[in-house]
């Protein structure tokens, strides 16, 4: 039987318990995450562009990202979330997407507030937002095109990342659960969770509550789920520490014409082998 | 203009400079190749096929293997050379990759004498080869199907790997080169460079050699480069660096439900934007 | 609720049925199938392998054929028998294909038990044939692979198309039945039914049949049903119907230097606009 | 050598020559436009987005589209003008789009000044345009990336199909061509040439002018160029005639179940194989 992805997720969030992703890029990312004991893969546009070396600025188009989160979701046994930025579009954009993800058997897609083309949130200040009204319709024209009950749908709100303040936040992730979001992320960039939990001290509950603490890293899980977070996504450690590590790496080895000094800090070739899942094709020599 | 990549590889070989390579499976890792100082980018199938977490093993399809070689070139000013396993078949497969290949400005391909479907090197003993004639005919098929003159076709052959010796790792390395190959692959998984140097001291220089040193380490690019050998590839060590390090960190946050203890380990988002090529888009505020 | 199409094509095989396809290529020519009242879309490798101007020949890959064969899924509501060549590889390759085109939704794979890399049928006489044993080893490798219970495989023997004939049809249909399969594809290019016809009349009806009357296609649907066939398919008359409407329209208005002439043979815009469901999208104005 | 094509274009152009281009959605109908004498391949993205079918609205994604183009271009000899629909996003996407394009070897890119997610020109009344300044922007962005010399923009305005005027399409002709479009495209869904005839009388030669004679089908090319036309574009009749085909064909030979009737209007199989260029791999048999 092919998992229901979704439906765990969806259970788990129903359950209360809180959901901690890591954002991936590729297949082998994702079964990184999944082995290292993650509840879920974030298929982070921010990772996936990166890993294009494109700006994350809707450069990389639907079908290439969508082929990534495809890829991850054939890797792993856990539930894939997909970034979809601001859904590639406009509500026929969202509605088309939607019927794509689901039929690849992603679990669940998240869409945000900002207008196409989008900039990485950690880019310049107070970015243009979707008004509350046509970004309903988006989630609305999202949830009507999806064809099982289990599949879900994130609405991510940058009220806070685009200085607009706490009860705008608040109001905008009201909306949102009200237009059928399964999920609100509150998305910040402040140093500390303040603005998060002082928006979370004001919740009423009617959606679960996502958060990126890629800033405000001082929090832990446990303190958010204290807060009432239900999933938090360490949304793209897994590729700067990649970044940092082929970095020297190819440094060391180009400076001395020789890998000899390295061998000790990278991974073996049979681990390589083992994460393709080689063991099924033939014997390892090496 | 378009910078004429294979001409450049051409003539470093023909200039008798020896030329280093290493491999990447992304445009995110072929720019670190490039930003490390290479020469080149290795397209490596490995590396390829382990981003998609698959089996070396003719699994990920040539249109896969050159979207990824085409997002290489494009993120790079220095040439790929494309690890093509067999060439995907036979002769006419060969011919229509050379030219799918070529079209996308890919400098040079590399096809081997192992038989389809391939296993990696490392797996296994002794594993098949197609025959001298057979091979020929391939490298024929390529070289008669470029458009342009600059390209090139790299043979590789697996007689050492597959434990045939050194005759016959000469003797096919000999017919290859009087086949059109441009420059001949002498594929080797000894824990010493012996083998490889034994075999250049009885090559007459009628092609280039290009070596890929996984396993005998301990030589350097200047022994090797004494002994006549014109192009040394890196072909795994970036990947290889990325999956521990991307262990580690995952395992770790995991763990302690918090990035604060990696933070100074990984790449900030900074050196991710510049490395997208973000600057050229908008201002970062991170 | 995402429908179940391979539960569907099961059930209709399993009632007796006798189930009538016909060749596709892209999301469009699916469509069109399913209007012209169909009971299944037949991905053809020749089809798709024409619409991208290669030979038939192993050239198209598996990732590519796949993506045709989604495209189409995702255009219709009937079932998609993909046309797998010969499983693009040994019996790693047919698992691993399994596993992808049952993620895709695509209803069912067929694969023939002609070597890799495959030319089509109706090229050369007397191709050579996979030993029977690899054959069968493929089909488990294939039915050991899926994760639902409604995912169909079919084996297609190429034992009378490359002059074996009916006895030598018979075992390999009988084994492959016993191997697993699902249903087993006897293909012929004689200009009657009359070698078919023969096979059918010693089978034991281990397994539904099915049959291509390319070229004996006096025989209809009711005769081939009558002596016991359970789906017939049109294998490539739509691409067919298209090459021909596309070349003289397209050289009448060269020749003429106006549509004027051909406004009335070809289909209005509105009709395209329909076939595309842009009624969804937007008020048509022309 | 790899033909330049874009170079070709521009000579036509430039010695006042009257090029004619027909659309084309795939390598096979590419051909057929080849095949039947024109001079150029128009890469629809209506015809694209129906071959896809899916709605002529953004949904189609560049990678999508790109591919397509690829794939013709791949099989002609002739030039291949991409249709582009808005550039994909502003001057970022634009940017990016025109290199990822020109790498493939297209000839030309054409841009219009419609908003972001567009709707085919045929859908609806007075369609909001991009103002003349932002459109400026995105020409200037995409020529300031082109890295050969030849490679073509074309600025396509949808003044007159939106319902603006003559005066406001001779005015953003002009600013488009003051920005370096290499030609304009003036868009009329008129059912005679008299606005396009007019505002050729008013036009100054600044750049050549392309028309696009769907609706207005009387006028020939003849007729067109002594007005001044450069460029005459048959948009979408292959794909219509196939429609035609294609629905006519299946549903008599599901109607009467057997080919029989249809045989002698579609192309035999060694048409297909002559177009596939099987004759370059095996003998045809059948």
């Amino acid at each position: 039987m092919i998992p229901n992805k979704a439906r765990k997720l969806r259970d788990e969030l129903k359950a209360g318990r809180t959901v901690v992703a890591a954002g991936a890029h590729d297949g082998l990312s994702a079964r990184l995450v999944e082995a290292a004991g993650f509840d879920a893969v974030w298929a982070s546009s921010f990772e996936i562009s990166t890993s294009h070396a494109v700006p994350d600025a809707s450069i990389v188009t639907m079908s290439e990202y969508l082929e990534a989160a495809r890829a991850m979701n054939y890797s792993v046994r856990i539930p894939i979330i997909a970034d979809c930025d601001n859904g590639f579009g406009n509500s026929t954009n969202v509605s088309y997407m939607v019927r794509r993800y689901e039929l690849e058997g992603i679990a669940a897609v998240c869409i945000e507030d900002k207008r196409f083309p989008k900039l990485n949130s950690f880019i310049g200040e107070g970015q243009a937002l979707e008004s509350v009204e046509e970004f309903c319709e988006k989630i609305k024209a999202g949830k009507g095109s999806q064809q099982t009950e289990e599949f879900l749908l994130i609405a991510r709100t940058e009220a806070l990342i685009s200085g607009r303040g706490v009860d705008e936040a608040l109001r905008r992730a009201e909306a949102y659960a009200d237009a059928g979001a399964d999920a609100v992320l509150v998305h910040s960039k402040a140093r500390t969770a303040d603005e998060v939990l002082a928006m979370l001290g004001k919740w009423d509950g009617r959606a679960p509550i996502v958060v990126v603490p890629t800033t405000y890293y001082e929090s832990t899980v446990e303190e958010l789920a204290a807060a009432g977070v239900q999933m938090v996504i360490y949304a793209n450690h897994a590729i700067r520490a990649a970044v940092r590590a082929m970095s020297t790496t190819l440094a060391e080895v180009r400076e001395r014409g020789t890998t000899a000094s390295v061998e000790s800090r990278i991974a073996p070739l049979g681990e390589l082998f083992e994460l393709q899942g080689m063991g099924d094709v033939g014997r390892i020599s090496i």
